[in-house]
């Protein structure tokens, strides 16, 4: 997907539903001659919220960049907006964090180097030296901060650290297997994703297979997620599944599942990247 | 699904792509202080066309129905759009037309009566006597028109008769096994669905789960389309598959084929009566 | 399917897995000179348990139906086996439980009426006096008794004697409200079909759908399972499920669950009436 | 799935369906104290053909390797059997064959150097020099072979020598853009297997993910497929598929279909490696 693209402005926009809000935006657009590529808006009528994602093309729009939050910001008050302003040239920064497994790592990585994505990965973290040599395969940077309970707090402190040196937009935990703690967390809301191997809410915590192989389920799943302060329940991106059945042991499920998970954490990867995602109520607006 | 819910107005609009569009519409809304439910657009990169579905609340909107028209003309002529007005109030008028397989029209039918769906069914249409008893279960007329190549086009005549007389408005073909010819569709464009059991475009034409069978696939399909005036090759509402395996006979294919048609039959008929589904190029943009 | 087909044999066999015991069956089957013409075996590797379905043709068989247990007495001793005996001619007598849901009740019936199931339906039950106009529609008789607290156990004791007047084999609930109690459930041990609208073991109990929503799943679900005296923790039979997105409501949800319920509940009913569902550990072998 | 396992022995057999197979091949192994760990059968009713697979520990079997052709074969001569015997201890050696477009090449790679499958790869064969450097990453030969309609046989008859140096067993076309010839097929029977963007028969050919956008489908696929002289219609092994919408652009449709392509080539190179597959008639039986 290396085709040229012409660069695009991207808001992103919640608040409380009333009338005339899409006509307040897109005249907004209008006015400066703007020519939109893409809108979409959804009103979740149980909370009585208006969320908006407006696509346009910034060549031919009249105003450069640094005016446009000055321009829009009678609107946004009139309506009590939340809202954000992003651009489609800006390459984010990506940390990758892993533990023993590589499948979601190899993944990752194959969509980095062919340039289906447009990011930049500068660091892996691993609580675990084994992956070292996937990195070395992909000219990564391999960082192990080793953690048990009692250096935990320090070490997650020196990860923050390194990914403030490194500019990190996002961290995706690529079956990295720690709870990262309520401090992290709180450097990056809505900034960490994570992959979790069961669909979720079954399975929640450690060992979601073997659980699910306990239970005699026909059909497993791989749940993509925000990651909050409290475990396995944040906002939910991505879910998919496989169906399976009495063949299939629990290294069957263990085998097929890792296709999953890489799969169902590449697209919420993809979202994210793509600026399509707003989050509320712990739900996500997925504007596809 | 019977909650009461207050009327809307939905407008389709689809024209030439250029600036402005969106916020000619919702500022037209706005104006008349009409309240924005729901709102998608689309644009077609590949042929600079511009889709959009508009809804509002019928409440509080300050133009009578049989005024609209007129007051946004001018609009429509601007930007060359071609549109259309529905009502949420209204209740489309049906027929469904079969032949000796009864699964799809027993499923219309628990729908039509458990009242999931908007709808009138004024009529049950067959080539066979079959399924006389089905329709007379759920209380429907039910009309035979033999058909032989002989006697179709004079039969077809008929049944058009029919149709009028009984104001229907859309037609479905739930596994009516005869091809209805050019200048019956010509009385119904895009308004007639059919649900052909393969998932198009393999195995058009007779047989598909035969042909299925023979080739080995791993995988089977059904396909709801608006019926053009070439064979199973229409615009594609909805499409959904199931798996199979060596172990599945053609018996097998066959009975697990019809769970597939008659929910990918009725999926089609939901978003048609929704006024969710656009045509252009022999696709369809579907609003969901 | 209404093919003729030649009686079979079936033979469903459970025990602790050792050597031969494939040879001995089949030399068994062999000796009376019978055609096999499906056989699985599945060994549990964690549990250490062989499981076997065998289906012979009953013509050319040397055994009459009567003599065939005493003739495999010797090799079940040998090897511990829990076995059953099945005839593909007998056609099973089901009960169909209902509330005031009727898709999946429609959809039931339009399989029997049809002839896709071989099996009879001598009785709905039902603890509500809703659904009376569909089983009327379908010619089927339709008892109701009111459930509350005070006459739950009154109530279902008369069930069990109808149940037993009508010499129903199996029950299947078909979107039923209540909760079975242990006494009805001793009655018919793996022989109550039931489905949920969840995919098990998320969102078990009450309101799945409502729970699902506001946990924001992008997945919702539907389990069938027989029925044991733990609520929605019975053998999982089938289990399918649909993609959502923020676009769905509530009322959605609930409206695009009622296919999945039906489909994954007559696909239940189907393997538990071709003999195909063995039961262990709280777990399902389903030889498809 | 690095998991200590025992050798196995695996036998695979087609022939005329007739009384008494499972019993003669089950006695076999029962004489010689062989422990059955998997045992499937399959008989196509249509084309009276038996077809099973069995697989039972060495370990106790009182036969060596060397002599259990011998001793099988007048079970073999008696029932007209085609079969193959092999060895779970076996590690095949694979050629990958690959053009410009990475993301099979990486994928499978990934599967090899974690150790989720049991191969070797001795060489990377391309008509490009583009992936070169994955193949560098991964540590792997990698050889180019230009090919233009006056050098093809030239070529290819290099390649079969290269892969008869390598002692390559089979061959997998991961997104290899040229047109194997015949004579290429037939050094491989059954032995080429290769992924197909669509989900055949639709949209055989080039281009079918263009196809698929003109025609508008609601759902693309992809196909792995052993290789014959004709092309796009050899034995399928695996198909799977993908929801898409109007929202999706041809782009979409091809940067979304490269995870379909890498799985289903995976799992058809996993049931491979597993000998697992046995094709007749054109079709595969698949012995999960």
């Amino acid at each position: 997907m290396n085709t040229e693209r012409a660069t695009s402005i991207i808001m992103l926009i919640s608040c409380p539903d009333q009338r005339g809000i899409v006509a307040a935006v897109t005249a907004f657009i209008a006015k400066y001659n703007g020519n939109i590529i893409h809108l979409v808006q959804h009103v979740d009528l149980t909370a009585n919220v208006f969320f908006m994602r407006a696509e346009w093309e910034e060549q031919g729009f009249n105003l450069p960049r640094g005016e446009i939050g000055n321009a829009f910001r009678s609107i946004a008050e009139n309506f009590q907006m939340q809202w954000e302003l992003r651009f489609s040239d800006h390459t984010p920064r990506m940390a990758v964090f892993v533990s023993k497994e590589p499948h979601c790592l190899y993944d990752v990585f194959s969509r980095v180097q062919s340039g289906e994505w447009n990011v930049q990965v500068p660091v892996i973290v691993s609580n675990h030296p084994d992956l070292a040599p996937v990195a070395q395969a992909f000219g990564t940077d391999f960082k192990v901060f080793p953690i048990t309970p009692d250096t935990k707090a320090e070490q997650e402190q020196r990860e923050v650290e390194l990914l403030k040196q490194n500019r990190v937009d996002f961290v995706v935990l690529a079956r990295y297997m720690q709870i990262v703690s309520d401090s992290f967390v709180k450097q990056y809301p809505n900034r960490i994703i994570n992959i979790h191997h069961s669909f979720l809410p079954a399975f929640a915590g450690a060992k979601p297979y073997h659980s699910a192989y306990a239970r005699g389920v026909k059909i497993i799943g791989a749940t993509s997620h925000y990651v909050t302060t409290e475990l396995d329940t944040g906002p939910i991106i991505e879910q998919d599944i496989i169906r399976v059945s009495h063949r299939d042991s629990l290294d069957d499920f263990v085998r097929r599942g890792k296709d999953l998970e890489k799969i169902v954490l590449a697209r919420a990867i993809w979202w994210h990247l793509q600026s399509r995602i707003l989050v509320y109520n712990n739900k996500t607006v997925l504007f596809e």
